[in-house]
């Protein structure tokens, strides 16, 4: 078969029964077994130019980021990642048939290793670039969704791991913090949590603005990457400015009540507080208002 | 609020509740309470120049065509269509947010009609043309999904409306036969449906490859659209031509066995029957060959 048939064909002998689902691949719509929990659904478009460079980035490093951001977002309200499909709008180069595998098999090795079947999806090819969609379906545990709207006057905020530079490399090659927020969803009561996409100090806002509430950062306890520090050396903005704004970090910043702080593994770095109003941080003894700046699709 | 963030807080305003949605826009991830049936998943990525063309068409027509794609899918099989979620690539032109939220609007229109609500998305904006991607979800109907794989010799095939010229708009405005695959699937055993997307011979060849059975046409019977007619008139392919390749008609082929005829609506017109092997159409006397042919994605 040629075309997008044959690719078709391809991958349905590379999918493996899941016992959740009904019908796979290759038919008008998938199925899936119904759930008992929330059904969580997030959705991801990667294109080439913005979320990566296709001409300069293996196609599997590409196909891991489309599945892992959106891994990511089921991890920033602690479910648990059940299926997937892949909607590809390919361009019209001498491989693409070969593209789309090696897209399609980045997907899977982190779909295997979350366990996410990828059910179907929609296969194109045009005149343009190379555009990635995924929408990606969880569940929430007993302890239901964490929302990004519960932080309260008081809290205090965590951050998963060290931010900034991801740019140098790590935007494609992460690992989305499901483990990590199954694991603090059982074990703290977390009022709020969001993955950090956008960057440091545009997500923590999200959370902010839904919750009604400002936050105090205290620089020197924001975990700066190493990539930060090496991308400061030619940007000309600090490593700390890189870790409040760069994004693609995908770590998840996390929001407790002050007295279940002794409940937060220890790993875990406190970058500061909730207060009633105003966003600031504070370097050094002086504290500065802080703007949530990072990524933004600008629509005029 | 700028760019994306005042779109996404704009479509926040406009988005009602709904019983089912636990979680709307504007979170990590929608969240939908479970149902008790089969979860159906469609996906489909419309693009400029291949599935619309931004420049001559209103973009509400193509934010409805975007949705609409999608409910057919659900209707070939008689699934209910219960939330839908939205990416979208808009180009960076100057009326790039107009352009947002007509689509939008236009998604609304058939979303509304069909009680579905858009529960999430994603929305970017890039230096390449604009791609729309909706995954939709249903549910099976107590009676079970219909799927493409149980026509068999003897089957008699149908299709629910007049086929070929679609190009001419209908392309971009037509009504997904939701209400019909669920009355049809209510009076009678469906042995197997589809949509007509690419085209009826290489749709209905989908459901003979998947059946593992062959069919024959009866040209005849095949209803042609007045638009496959003008279609003709410059084309230099017949009317019966346009009807069999032409695609994107959203009518349902369906097949059922001979002893069910009599439940299915006289509407309906029968074109043909499942046969061991082959696929052929009669036209006059002699049959004839006919070929799976349509709109194929090429993939090099």
């Amino acid at each position: 078969m040629s075309g997008e048939f044959g690719y078709i064909d391809w991958l349905r002998k590379r999918t493996p029964a899941h016992p959740r689902v009904l019908i796979g691949p290759g038919d008008d719509c998938a199925a899936l077994a119904p759930g008992t929990r929330p059904l969580l659904i997030t959705t991801d478009m990667l294109m080439d130019g913005t979320d990566f460079i296709l001409a300069e980035v293996e196609p599997r490093r590409i196909g891991r980021k489309a599945l892992t951001v959106n891994l990511s977002d089921i991890a920033a309200m602690a479910g648990v990642p059940t299926a997937a499909v892949v909607s590809v709008a390919l361009p019209q180069i001498a491989n693409a048939r070969s593209l789309a595998e090696e897209l399609y098999l980045g997907m899977r090795e982190m779909a295997d290793r979350f366990q996410v079947p990828i059910v179907g999806g929609d296969t194109n090819s045009w005149d343009g670039k190379l555009v990635i969609s995924v929408t990606l379906f969880g569940e929430a545990t007993e302890r239901g969704p964490v929302r990004r709207n519960g932080a309260k006057p008081g809290d205090l905020l965590f951050v998963t791991g060290p931010l900034g530079g991801s740019i140098l490399g790590r935007h494609l090659d992460f690992t989305p913090r499901i483990a990590e927020a199954l694991a603090l969803h059982q074990a703290v009561d977390l009022h709020a949590m969001i993955d950090i996409s956008d960057g440091l100090s545009a997500d923590l806002h999200h959370i902010l603005e839904e919750s009604g509430c400002g936050a105090t950062l205290d620089a020197d306890a924001i975990p700066i990457h190493p990539d930060a520090v090496l991308r400061s050396q030619t940007s000309g903005q600090s490593p700390l400015e890189h870790a409040l704004t760069d994004g693609e970090d995908f770590e998840l910043i996390f929001a407790v009540a002050c007295e279940d702080v002794h409940r937060v593994p220890s790993q875990y770095r406190q970058i500061g507080k909730c207060v009633p109003a105003g966003y600031t941080i504070v370097e050094g003894t002086s504290p500065r208002p802080l703007t949530p700046r990072g990524w933004v699709h600008p629509l005029s």
